[in-house]
């Protein structure tokens, strides 16, 4: 039994997890408290209720949850549920789908008995209103413009969590409210199934997190599962990933990709492309925070 | 110089775009005509302008156009737009995003120029009148709760296409207004990058059409170019797929999908699930529709 989160907060939504997989839980249950747990968090300010808002104010959340490639869920640009972990594990649990987005989701979401709620704390309308008067300035791009370099100097994390229960069955799943003061409308890797997760029961799992749009281009999670099937060690996968990265994009200094993989035979590892990248671990014996290996 | 679309509709749009192809013009501007020819035909029930709408009633669009991992683009549920591709090339051209969504896409489309449209023919319109009635009986599933099952009873393609121009640079263009009613907020393959659509310039480029949800499982169209970058001639890289849809999710006599693969040498094939797929095929000698080879 072993579950993997990412970043720091990581640490806090593994132990919420724990009992679960202890008692001999399911993973796919484990990896739903844990996303939870961190979509809970105020003081998290990259994943649900206290998440930052987009450009124009309004906080959207993007989800998936997956077991196998034929039991799979994700919503995108979801406004107002705090938990859309579960709403993607609805989608993959009632739908034929794969993945709802917006009003259709928020639908769904209310037709499947999920209570609405406000999402953006004070805390994060301050944050939003200073950064509103800081890029309204003249020279300065606009709200709803906002390049790389812009969102750059804001934090924008994703929990993606992995689990393996004592029945060996793996599970992942990713949950975020996406960069902050972003695009209104733009989704990165999290709800998209082989971007920032993916899982093949007899081989393994991946979740990825940093610059989306890095890992959306040669989707990462996917691929890294690919080399695992082709035999590539959990380390090997992800550093193989890292450099079809930067071999195909340019990256500029503040790029950063985290991966992390987990082996249907619990063997893992996790890299990124940049220092600062952090995994919080727990199994039987442990419950630590490793800076992995980084590409550059 | 050589163009490919599926199903027979793909021959207009084939016819549309050869001008540019012939006169040593970019596959990315035949790729993206081709698909607005698609988006502007209105007998074509299941892309653009004259799309079938959602079970709601409205008309929503999903797009992607690539050419390389770092230069791709698209957008998905949007409404109220007849070129959603062109959209998807202004979001790869003008943002650092590969994905928008929603209300957001809708926004940023108007700021950059394009003119809002009325998609929903009284052709479509009178269709879905017919559908709602027909799935308000009592026994029947209510419209937004529509399983795999009813909407198997509708039609339900995409228009994907892979250019090769003069220069031997490969694009690739995908455009659908989606499952014939479908479920508000149901996103397929069509936008999603890897999913019904992947270009890696050396290697080459995949499409996808049909069942969405069996292709997004598996990264279909990025897993095409990993077959073909590992030495798989083009048959062998989509029957492969085709198999790994097989193995992975359970299939439905009505489940069908259609793979185009065009490698960056020029050399290229096609293959579906099952008997029905079309591709249309336009270079300097032919202009044709050919039944590919089929997996069951």
């Amino acid at each position: 039994m072993l579950i993997l989160s990412t970043w720091t907060f990581g640490q806090r939504a593994n132990r919420a997890a724990w009992p679960t997989l202890a008692g001999k839980g399911a993973s796919l249950d484990a990896v739903e408290i844990a996303c939870r747990d961190a979509e809970s968090d105020l003081s998290n300010h990259t994943v649900g209720k206290g998440g930052r808002p987009d450009a124009s104010g309004g906080v959207t959340l993007d989800a998936s949850i997956m077991r196998s490639p034929a039991r799979r869920g994700a919503v995108a640009c979801v406004r107002g549920f705090e938990h859309p972990i579960s709403i993607a594990r609805a989608v993959m649990e009632r739908t034929p789908h794969v993945l709802l987005t917006g009003e259709g989701a928020e639908r769904f979401a209310t037709e499947h008995g999920f209570k609405p709620t406000e999402l953006l704390t004070e805390e994060s309308r301050l944050e939003w209103e200073r950064w509103r008067l800081a890029h309204s300035k003249p020279g300065r791009s606009s709200p709803g413009s906002n390049l790389r370099r812009n969102v750059e100097e804001e934090s924008h994390d994703t929990i993606g969590v992995l689990a393996l229960d004592a029945q060996g069955v793996l599970a992942g799943g990713c949950t975020t409210s996406g960069l902050a003061f972003k695009q209104p409308g733009r989704v990165g890797d999290s709800p998209i199934i082989g971007h920032a997760l993916y899982v093949e029961p007899t081989i393994g799992a991946a979740v990825a997190t940093g610059h989306g749009e890095l890992v959306m281009s040669v989707c990462g999670a996917f691929l890294v599962v690919e080399c695992l099937r082709r035999g590539a060690s959990p380390i090997d996968a992800a550093m193989g990933v890292l450099k079809r990265i930067q071999q195909t994009q340019s990256l500029t200094e503040q790029d950063q990709v985290g991966l992390i993989v987990l082996g249907a035979d619990g063997s893992w590892d996790a890299a990124s492309l940049r220092e600062g990248f952090k995994v919080a671990v727990k199994d039987e014996s442990r419950d630590e925070l490793i800076a992995p290996r980084h590409l550059l």
